[in-house]
């Protein structure tokens, strides 16, 4: 039953099916193109801009987490260490969404609440429903499940709640989930309007549908009023919230605020998946965040606001015509449209050679026929704001 | 199509059925046992002694770590932070084991790796085989991947191989795996000799079988020479280790060698389950041992030494006639087998009520119908040698 592959290394008897969904990484894609050019300007990011991360707030924080040991260096705290849960939920519930403490699970950054979540829900064939394009490792991490997806495409206002139902309609396979960040999504930069919030979860409340709202941007608004989260309007919505835009990404530290019905599963599955976050590092991150934490997300906006303004005013000076692009209210990211006659994927190595990186639109349809060869992603947040207009001007240069 | 369950919650379509490994956790069910007495001895523990903890070298470590702030606090180094990954495949190659750096993958503890392994290589149904009795938690990651087990018996000589040639022989599913814990077993303490090594690995050649190779205390020897790991007998065998044991539970740092042809999807599967871990934890971790681990775990063994003494020393002198019970070369453990008229489930609460709480032994069986009534495991790690007399104590005074 030994299986020999072509290099003569006795495999195990088969792979699982699920490791379909670990074809090569499309960050490891992009590691070549950073040859092209002396000087690239990368708009690939998905982070917080590296000089904006709270370094001396961070280490005196993990001087007082520091203090707990011995006891913190032990096994324990499951669901994550008690008076950071406590300060999530405070935050949440000060900004309209009511959760207790004890509905929170720490979890190594939401991307693995948005495992954890699949993990709960999926069986292999499950369907998942998600914004065309949506964020390109949730997309992994469901496939990993052996999921199928349903994809929605989204306008100006958020996930089409009109385009939801007929999907729905013509679902082969009834589907389980929808998996949305309704505000400030990525990759479109596009928020869910009030009105489909409630239509959104009307759909799921008819059709028996989990939701999942990841929500990494949400406090990273620039202009207008704040929406209501999803799970501020029915409780039994999957919140995944992270400190990865707002403190820094490296900590691994997000959490879910679980619905009554899956929380003990969400700890179990925490549990049997890898015991707890590090205790250390969840104690740093409560310490850096507690009595800081709001002031520094204002500094935040304001030069995200700013490095947004700089991206969307260079775009509109030097773009030729026949390209648009999103308007975001906050986030990170702006979604550029390619006439037809420009291919995204074959832009990209021109564009490197020219000093600048996207990242084209396809990865992040779950199939990449279906959308996004003439769209790409330009994140803002990471680049000070004479890279940004240097790197647009670039890019420019290419497509005219 | 929504459900309404009997508390009148909503739930989703349905959970996935892998939450069926998810129910009550094992050490959530000790929590009660706690009250019964205001000084109770806990042998249940696995974890090193907090009073071994090096506090103050990590702290150190720690200081240096923060120096990488804040470029290590960026999303990075999905296989982990390469001067641990370094070190880690020297001090393997050092002990007997030849690992390159390149092959390691840096995860949350073992736990993650067992996980890792198990989303890599098993479809639902698939079966998995394992000592009897074996590692609790693993026997909850491969159930959560809806994997069947097949059980062989331990003795003191390690997993017995004829038992595993009539195990295979009688299989209705031929197994995916061999997941085995061969140095210093948790929870029997026995170790599986250098010959049945050889044959293991014959075995799982002849059958095509993967084979994990978890060893979180291989280095916590006490009496006798080192046996050689199964992966310094086979590279194509998945290795995990763990600074767990030696260091510290709660830092979460473990790793995985994984064999060449699954080296790349244990990356992915990394990167798409929590992207990596912490990276200022990787770095303490690396400071803290460079230089200072080798002669940390000889301290270790010097007082685990003592305290296995005296746990034996104990037991020979208090226990009635009737027990059993293994005497470990090395690790944290030791399994006793009680007479058949005394259940351990029924005993726990007993001697808990007398101040000693054990793990009862049909916690570490995947089916408890199959094993394990009339046995516990007795930690001698956590325990300082006065603690492990009077618990011993306690304990026979009850079974008495």
């Amino acid at each position: 039953m030994s299986v020999i592959d072509h290099t003569g290394l006795r495999l195990p008897a088969g792979l699982a099916r699920r490791t379909a969904a670990y074809g090569p990484s499309f960050w490891a894609g992009l590691d070549s193109l950073f040859g092209l050019h002396p000087d690239i300007i990368y708009f690939g990011g998905g982070v917080p801009s590296q000089e904006l991360i709270p370094v001396e707030r961070l280490r005196y924080a993990s001087d007082l987490a520091w203090a707990d040991a011995p006891a913190a260096l032990d096994y324990g705290e499951v669901a994550g260490y008690r008076p950071l849960r406590h300060l999530i939920a405070d935050r949440m519930t000060a900004q309209g969404t009511l959760v207790d403490a004890g509905q929170v699970v720490v979890t190594n950054g939401s991307q693995q609440a948005i495992d954890l979540a699949a993990r709960l829900l999926l069986n292999p064939g499950d369907a998942v429903v998600v914004e065309a394009p949506t964020f390109i490792d949730a997309i992994r991490s469901f496939a990993a499940y052996e999921a199928t997806f349903l994809e929605v495409p989204v306008d100006q206002d958020g996930m089409r709640i009109d385009a939801l139902r007929e999907v729905l309609r013509g679902a082969a396979i009834p589907p389980k989930l929808i998996y949305t960040i309704p505000t400030f999504q990525n990759p479109s930069g596009t928020s869910l309007s009030l009105s489909r919030r409630h239509e959104l979860l009307d759909v799921a409340r008819e059709h028996g549908l989990a939701v999942i709202e990841d929500d990494p941007y949400g406090e990273l608004r620039y202009d207008g009023d704040p929406l209501p989260s999803l799970r501020s309007l029915d409780p039994h919505v999957i919140y995944l919230g992270t400190f990865s835009k707002t403190i820094a990404p490296g900590l691994r530290v997000g959490w879910v605020a679980a619905p009554e019905h899956l929380l003990e599963l969400f700890r179990m599955a925490k549990e049997g998946t890898d015991i707890h976050t590090a205790r250390i590092v969840t104690r740093t991150v409560f310490h850096a965040a507690e009595g800081f934490l709001d002031d520094h997300v204002a500094g935040l906006r304001a030069v995200y606001r700013a490095r947004r303004e700089v991206l969307l005013e260079t775009l509109a000076a030097e773009m030729p015509a026949g390209l648009r692009w999103s308007r975001p209210d906050g986030g990170f990211f702006v979604w550029v449209e390619l006439p037809e006659t420009i291919n995204a994927s074959e832009l990209l190595p021109m564009a490197a050679a020219n000093g600048v990186i996207f990242l084209p639109g396809s990865g992040f349809y779950p199939n990449p026929a279906t959308g996004g060869s003439h769209a790409l992603r330009l994140n803002f947040s990471a680049l000070p704001e004479d890279r940004i207009r240097e790197g647009i001007r670039r890019l420019a240069a290419v497509i005219r």
